[in-house]
């Protein structure tokens, strides 16, 4: 018999009251702020009396290089965590918010799968709490005083075709990628060339993803660049008095949402930078909120572990003091084939050695998590149509480079599907073996920290920089900004820059395309390759078949 | 001793828990999406259930001609609602939602003032329960539908030059008003001009507002035309098959908001469209919610009587089948005075003279208003620089007419301060004299429908219709739109499209200068002068002075 939908699964649910998911991990109800009866943001008053609380394991789950053919990151995550409350322990999870617009391109949303689900699945892909909405806001007001000060006379001199400020919306929409605005007359302003991009890929986003508590929130708003004076001074939001504004529409969004898994587990689902422009990690504050109430914390990063991981490692835990305890790298047979060199349409078929090639893809990333000091199992996420021998071949491989690899049906099955998985996690979790370092010092210059990060875990031969930007990246550290790490924006499907370099190539080199203050956000983005910050709309957009039933329901959403 | 400042009086309230307000109307906690502790939406069901109650009585509240002494619309239904509440009354009020752009440009909320506000008016100025974040991105996502059909082939063979869908954001952003989109290479789809409106502009808001339910609402998103083919064929929301997945993203949002005022008295605060270019009321859902809930329901209408009230009864209970019972014209010593020439500079001075001749203004707006069979009573919402003589002079003049002139001090006493208020509409709601009739029947002529405005309630002379209009309006009735009503868009400053010409002017034309077809909201918009969709920023915006306190509390946007 086939497995009911997602969303038929995620229906016949039954919630628990979110005061009692709340109440079991000894948050009073007080402090619970109700959206719905089965959502709620956890108040800034208990959120700061955590603070000196013991803090739980944190492990992390990130990925093989992902392919067409699915992971199961965040479907691991919540299998993990639900294995581990059904283990006994006082486990959490925390997860990134979807991002709306793309719910309206294909379909499918983003809070797990089968019986590994965060609910209310509706309403978490969709406006949920509101958080990417007062993102928007915030990030367009900032816009709207950048050329409402031009306008105004332009007391600060900013020149307006060094302005690096775009608008966002949480759309997929290309037209606004490239336009023109403020046409039309004076009475509407300087016309000048901009876009927009959407909201995930916003400064605003990881600011918020990686801002300690509310002061430090409104201090990065405050640091944010929006572009150059006529004679090339930084211009920060600052100066047009826009942070205060800022934070007071973010003072929502910063708390953190609490809702459950299928099996009544707390999950913080919190933040969702892009994993490329920006860091791909849920918020720091929600993070710390569970380690500050649980034992252990499952969280996860986007994309494979070359960029997800990383980023969690050099950008997230470094800006946060945190310390992750273990390391859960997802493999699914089918994409391991894949990185293997078999094409989509083959996957039903055994192929044994090209399970063994795509291997060498998985390999490198336990060696790159392992470099950090971070102990690593691997989750196999089980296919019906994986065999056992070719389950077989994985754990042999995964046992020659040091670690376990553990068969995983969570999908299927729920937290009786990941015990085992759940066993293995604690055990390295309250090992105690963790010795976490960052891949490179703050202090190292910018541009070795590039070379650092492409040699070390792409594995590259050589990074190319052009000599503008070598001048860019020693103007940066002139003004002050040298101590901040690298955030590389690089193709997901491969180490190298080329996409179609599955496995685990060598014999490459990484050209820099561009870099990008995120002063705010406290980082250097690194552009390798192209990079799209605002997605289109596919020829049959799932838009045309989604709708409400006649009781009212989401259909074609999932 | 100074009154402390709106939000020192709103921080110092104890609101009630909100399912505590809603057990005094009836309303089960069952029935209740809370959002926080003091604000919830009714879910659909419980909405459904009230449809065959008995109806409680009907009152508008609407103002004399607006000027920048204020007149205290707001603040009077809130008065007035508190009023009722402590005669014994079971009362709600019916509130339309602030737009959090303007918040960021000049100073000061919406949600009423001094003594008789509804609260928690920082989250009701702000993001609220996000109707208006849903309302932005389903008006988006219909404009990303259709630059997304033009871009991959166009098969409805959409003309570019003649899309009228812009795109929206809650927000002053005179750099929008006019841009142009899809710059930078065939990837980004089919440049062309086009721009964005605030969002309380948006003819979903209207809809929103105008929709009896779900399916109505549907119904409404299907029917919006957002252009025209290459051969001049109106093109469909539903042709896109945009309608169902605007329904899904509006699905919260079309639920009212329930809050309180600061005596505890229950307020729907829900919808916002523009007065101008849409009908200024908050919406029918919320209206026919109250009426099934409470005896007697308090709602008011945007600007003054004769854009208002008119649009109120001439729209909104047309469209709804609502039938008000009285009316409550509010009119201040300082506006009349306004409005009898005096400068704004000179309104602290004793002038009896200047108020008898503004009492011009209100005279004519309590005719138009009887004119709808709607019994009067005007409201004098004082100040303490009023004088007896000038009191005395508004209250003989409206005796006059036939109606009483009574005078309220809500603002700094609360209920207490419109007890009389409160004993003359209830006699009159509850009289039975209304004999609710529309100004003009669905099937008068739509060029009638504008000269039957102009001429009954502004009193123009004649109406100056150019033949590209005409030939407009009679394109509309022949596509089956004609018996729509008209939704006029002019100055609220005078009767006339003149905005200096205060008092009761006569001997004057209205242009009309454009026609815009809401055939989503059902109605046709009537452009008699100059028309701004999307305001810009102050020189020195409040955005730069708002922030949070050490308390994370919201300082200077009030």
């Amino acid at each position: 018999m086939a497995q009911p939908s997602d969303i038929d699964i995620a229906r016949a649910a039954s919630p628990r009251p979110i005061a009692e998911i709340a109440a079991g991990l000894g948050i009073p109800e007080t402090a619970l702020q109700p959206y719905g009866r089965t959502k709620a943001k956890l108040d800034q008053a208990f959120l700061a009396s955590l603070a000196d609380r013991p803090q739980g394991k944190l492990v992390l789950v990130t990925a093989i290089s992902p392919t067409p053919a699915g992971e199961g990151k965040t479907t691991t995550t919540v299998g993990l965590g639900d294995a581990l409350s059904a283990l006994g322990h006082r486990a959490a999870i925390c997860l990134r918010e979807p991002s709306l617009g793309p719910c309206f391109g294909m379909k499918g949303g983003a809070a797990g799968g089968g019986y590994a689900q965060v609910i209310p699945m509706e309403d978490i892909n969709l406006h949920f709490t509101g958080d990417f909405h007062a993102i928007t806001s915030a990030h367009n007001l900032l816009a709207a005083l950048i050329d409402n000060h031009i306008h105004w006379g332009n007391v600060l001199g900013i020149d307006p075709r060094r302005v690096t400020w775009r608008r966002v919306m949480d759309m997929n929409d290309r037209a606004l990628r490239d336009i023109v605005t403020s046409l039309g007359g004076p009475q509407n302003g300087l016309p000048r060339q901009s876009g927009f991009d959407i909201t995930v890929a916003s400064e605003v986003m990881a600011i918020l993803c990686l801002a300690t508590d509310l002061a430090d929130l409104e201090r990065r708003l405050g640091a944010i660049v929006i572009g150059q004076t006529y004679d090339r001074r930084p211009v920060h939001a600052r100066e047009l008095g826009a942070d205060g504004a800022m934070a007071v529409l973010l003072a929502q969004a910063v708390l953190p949402n609490l809702v459950q898994t299928l099996e009544g587990t707390p999950a913080f689902v919190h933040g969702g930078p892009f994993a490329n422009i920006a860091h791909g990690c849920n918020s720091v504050i929600a993070t710390r909120a569970g380690l500050g109430l649980a034992d252990i914390v499952v969280t996860e990063a986007g994309f494979g572990a070359d960029l997800g991981a990383e980023k969690f490692m050099d950008i997230k835990c470094r800006a946060a003091g945190l310390r992750p305890d273990a390391a859960v790298i997802v493999a699914t047979v089918r994409a391991l084939k894949m990185n293997g060199g078999v094409a989509r349409g083959d996957l039903g078929h055994e192929d044994v050695d090209a399970v063994i090639r795509g291997c060498a893809n998985l390999g490198r990333h336990i060696e790159n998590v392992h470099s950090y000091g971070v102990p690593v199992v691997v989750a196999i996420n089980g296919f019906t149509s994986d065999t056992q021998s070719e389950i077989r071949a994985v754990e042999n491989f995964v046992a020659r480079h040091g670690t376990r690899a553990i068969l995983c049906n969570h999908w299927a099955e729920g937290s009786k599907g990941a015990l085992d998985l759940g066993r293995e996690v604690h055990r390295l979790a309250t090992s105690g073996v963790a010795q976490f370092d960052p891949l490179y010092p703050d202090d190292m210059p910018l541009l070795e920290k590039i070379e650092t990060v492409a040699t070390r875990i792409y594995r590259a031969d050589e990074v190319i920089v052009p000599p503008r930007i070598r001048g860019q990246l020693a103007a940066w550290e002139a003004e002050g900004y040298g101590h901040l790490p690298v955030c590389m924006a690089k193709t997901q499907y491969s180490f190298s820059t080329d996409p179609t370099r599955l496995g685990a190539p060598t014999g490459f080199e990484v050209p820099v395309r561009e870099v990008r203050l995120a002063a705010g956000a406290g980082f250097i983005v690194v552009i390798c390759g192209d990079i799209m910050t605002m997605p289109g709309l596919p020829r049959v957009p799932a838009a045309a078949s989604i709708h409400l039933d006649s009781e009212g329901r989401v259909e074609g959403l999932f």
